[in-house]
């Protein structure tokens, strides 16, 4: 029997294929005595000898499908496998103290877990981690329970998971795994952000998916709305097979945008830009016809790693997209970290309420040195092609001074130490705070440019976490007050002569785009897998309608009435 | 040597006196083995006597200074002190253990509470919570330290303390507590919203009072200016006797307004209006010569009690209230409850952002047999005079529309039983979210009036938690974004024949008020004793030049420059 659920359309597109779950598995177990304690470590060693061979084909597996970089991890883990100053306790403890093999396990590897994570050592923090994933993955041969290991996926499916972590995701091959559907997450969330990213069709949030399908199963992903069907009907295969064939020749259609400028029906250019988190994302921009970079988020750079990047790493990384990108656009963003973002390296104070707490520049103002740092990165590698700097969770104009006088200080500095800097930065703040956005005419006399994060100016102007479930219902892009807000971002940047861009998820909404069009925007930063979609579009509407829409839009009294008018135009 | 710390201004006027430190003792021992268990009983025996004394002379003393009921608590301890069941087993437990009499306390006592604690039942937790009380002041005599009674303050005193919380408030005599200071809190703190309450000076936030004064030390509380100055000069005392002489020479100036009009030199009348959170206030409201009551918080009703208030205890205390203001307007705000305030009755999720979560409306539409009890017994309560009820964190006309369409089910459920409704009740909205202010002319259609939270708009349209110290230099009330906002939803309430208020602390700022009157504001809801203050400016300043200085202000680009603006014309 058919069952559908009903997710979050996260990534564009259609799979069809049979279920791979990546879930926890349950290694719980009970502490027993043993009597036989010869027999118990044969049971051991056999559980490592497994675990031996799996590693091994797994680590080849990866090599050859994902690169030797990220195969390297595997080879840690053998070598903690074949440790005997780690396998020989377990081993002696299984004797002494006749406990069961798991027991044994887990207690000498929680030592040496403990041994490791204390000192203050990098290198030994990582085997602490190594070790921990080894013993997962001992301890399952014991219990006789499978643990999923992505990176051996060899045959075409979709995968089925509560969510996606950083770590599940670098260890998907494209190759085979052709969507995904998880139990949690919305449309801002990180895996939805990585499946567009990868370009595979995914819905997300579906509450249940992980507790409807079992392994094999077929399933459905319909990631343009949002659907899952779980053992489909052949009529819905076939339904879907021919979905999936029109989204192609649609995607083929697209394609042939890829060299194209963006300009209206009447004649009117906006930029589409992409977002992107590493210089490795430049490929997919490209390959998308990406006008330019209208959001370079820097806190990738200081992510997974036990210090701050050096200034010669982040030279590096800003030189790589800047150069990348050929002279074209690229906006990095400084520093946004707190709120929901940490760093291990850097303590934090426990916040009631983080998102308005001590984040972004907030805490660059307070860390002046990590800020510093950073600035010269950029500046140093502002040479080497178009670059423009933004500071983010700007809230009065005061701080916008703070943030420039400290770049002119170390602009000044380099170029009295003879380094070349560009003159040409352009300079701009994010408006994601209420109180700058309905300051906007003020910024504009200072700032060169705006760029428009919508994520959290809904959150902050709907006073809505748009993480929290209970209330996600106010996270309303569609919101009147919202494109109200929009709009006197745009006109008040107009007004100076400068402009405005937006980088968050609403750019690329195909609902939203007709309005932004509408209100003047000038330049959409998303997703790069939405820029054909988006170029399409724009090239079928008439901005001079579309300003007429928007003013409509803007005298609507909820986010329902908008949504009504821009899909009652859309229909015509 | 005097030394001199800087505050906040929580509270009008000068005092000086000798501190009194309310302050945690420490209580902290060693567990010890007793060789002679007699002579520990003995002490033990004697540490009770001395606690038993002591707590008959704070009831009597309550008694006669505070009243029969707030010394109904010692009574209470006194019953605890006396019961054998608890005593006798402390007795044993030296006598057994060997154990010394702080140790015997503290686990026979930590057994009952935990007994006590985890029962059903409020009587048994009220119970732990006096063991607790008693434990602490036997513990103080065991140990030799003195813990603070403020309920036996006899002489005039300033009050010194980290925070000041409800209970300890209770406990304070105004004959003789002359005023307070505070290491830690804002003006919107409990303990500031309390000083000015009971009308007595404080200064709070100045982090260090308490490291800085000893008993008995002579302090000078400046709440006009938030200094604090210890070990005064003489010309010091002088100058300051000097100060509070004028300001009691002012004071009575204010006081002859009392019955007068807002009325400002050029003719325009507004409304000083008071925020009052329980009928008790109202003695207050009418001393100070209140013209309305512009917000009662009802969440005092639902606060400090073991289950929700019933209809029947709703409708007296609003009926109180409206019927003890004889006519003049009475706005009720619907229950506010999540975000930093909750109930031990009601479970709330734990959230990462409380304060962009599931609190007021938000939390009334999930639990709506709770709104709908609150909202009958408004009703009921309406014919007792002029009621107007507002609700609050309204982010949507839909939500609005929502809670409209629930009261008018109330009400005409009532009116088909017979119960009497008032049928000219006002309804209108806090407009404390950026969305709603930004959408105030769509709102406008529909409500009767808005009163505007600046207490929580300045947190969200800042993106900057009021709360957290690390950034509380954004919460600005003079921000231009700020005055903007305010300036659009009075022009959007005018437009539409409607009227707004503001029932935020910035509501009685004397820099604010300036401004709030250019800016066309109709009624202005702030604590009881600074109405008198502010009729007094309002009558001194002519309407239609703080037209032309709000519109200025309105201009400026940070809120630094229009409190300059407006210093410069006050000084003029």
């Amino acid at each position: 029997m058919a069952k559908e659920l009903k997710g979050i359309a996260a990534s564009d597109g259609i799979a069809i294929a049979k279920a791979y779950l990546l879930v926890e598995p349950d290694l719980s177990y009970e502490k027993t005595e043993v009597t036989d304690v010869e027999s118990e470590v044969k049971r051991f060693e056999s559980a490592l000898e497994v675990s031996r061979t799996e590693l091994s084909t797994i680590r080849e597996k990866a090599a050859k499908d994902l690169g030797e970089d990220k195969a390297q991890i595997f080879d840690a883990h053998l070598l903690v496998l074949n440790d005997p100053e780690l396998t020989g306790p377990i081993e002696e403890s299984i004797k002494n103290a006749k406990t069961n093999a798991e027991t044994a396990l887990q207690e000498t590897t929680d030592m040496f877990i403990g041994m490791f994570e204390s000192m203050d050592n990098e290198y030994m923090r990582e085997r602490a981690a190594d070790i921990k994933d080894v013993r997962k993955r001992v301890l399952s041969h014991l219990l006789g329970v499978t643990i999923p290991n992505p990176a051996l996926i060899d045959e075409e499916v979709v995968v089925v998971a509560a969510d996606l972590t950083p770590s599940d995701t670098a260890q998907l091959n494209r190759k085979f795994v052709k969507g995904f559907v998880t139990d949690i997450g919305g449309r801002t969330s990180h895996s939805a952000i990585m499946a567009r990213s990868l370009e595979i069709p995914a819905v997300v949030g579906t509450k249940e998916v992980t507790a409807s399908v079992a392994k094999n199963d077929i399933v459905i992903i319909d990631g343009l709305e949002g659907n899952v069907i779980i053992h489909p009907t052949e009529e819905q295969i076939a339904h879907y097979e021919k979905i999936k064939s029109d989204f192609a020749l649609q995607q083929a259609e697209w394609e042939k945008l890829k060299n194209e400028k963006t300009v209206s029906k009447d004649g009117v250019h906006v930029e589409l830009a992409a977002n992107i988190g590493t210089p490795n994302d430049l490929e997919g921009v490209i390959s998308n016809g990406g006008e330019a970079v209208g959001l370079y988020r820097t806190e990738f750079l200081y992510m997974g790693r036990d210090n701050f990047p050096t200034e010669e790493e982040q030279f590096e990384a800003y030189k790589a997209v800047v150069s990348g990108m050929d002279g074209k656009s690229v906006v990095v963003r400084t520093l946004d970290i707190g709120g929901d973002k940490t760093l291990p390296y850097l303590e934090l104070p426990e916040e009631m309420n983080p998102f308005l707490g001590f984040r972004a520049i907030r805490l660059c103002f307070a860390n002046e040195e990590l800020f510093r740092t950073q600035l010269r990165a950029l500046l140093r590698a502002s040479v080497y092609g178009n670059l423009k700097i933004m500071f983010p969770m700007i809230a009065t104009v005061n701080e916008f001074r703070q943030a420039r006088d400290i770049l002119l200080d170390e602009k000044a500095k380099l170029k009295a130490a003879g380094t070349e800097v560009s003159d040409s930065i352009e300079l701009g703040i994010m408006i994601e705070i209420p109180a700058a956005a309905v300051l906007a005419d003020q910024f504009a006399k200072e700032v060169d440019f705006f760029s428009i994060g919508t994520n959290d100016l809904i959150q902050y102007t709907m006073a809505a976490d748009r993480m929290n479930e209970r209330v996600s219902y106010l996270y309303q892009p569609y919101n009147p007050s919202i494109l109200r807000l929009v709009k006197m971002v745009i006109d008040a940047s107009h007004k100076e002569g400068k402009w405005t861009g937006m980088c968050g998820e609403m750019a690329g909404d195909q609902t939203a785009v007709p309005l932004l069009l509408g209100l003047g925007l000038d330049e959409f930063s998303m997703s790069a897998s939405s820029i054909l979609k988006s170029r399409s579009l724009i090239k079928r509407l008439d901005q001079s309608e579309m300003v007429k829409l928007a003013e409509e839009a803007l005298n609507k009294s909820t986010a329902e009435e908008v949504v009504e008018l821009v899909e009652k135009y859309t229909a015509e």
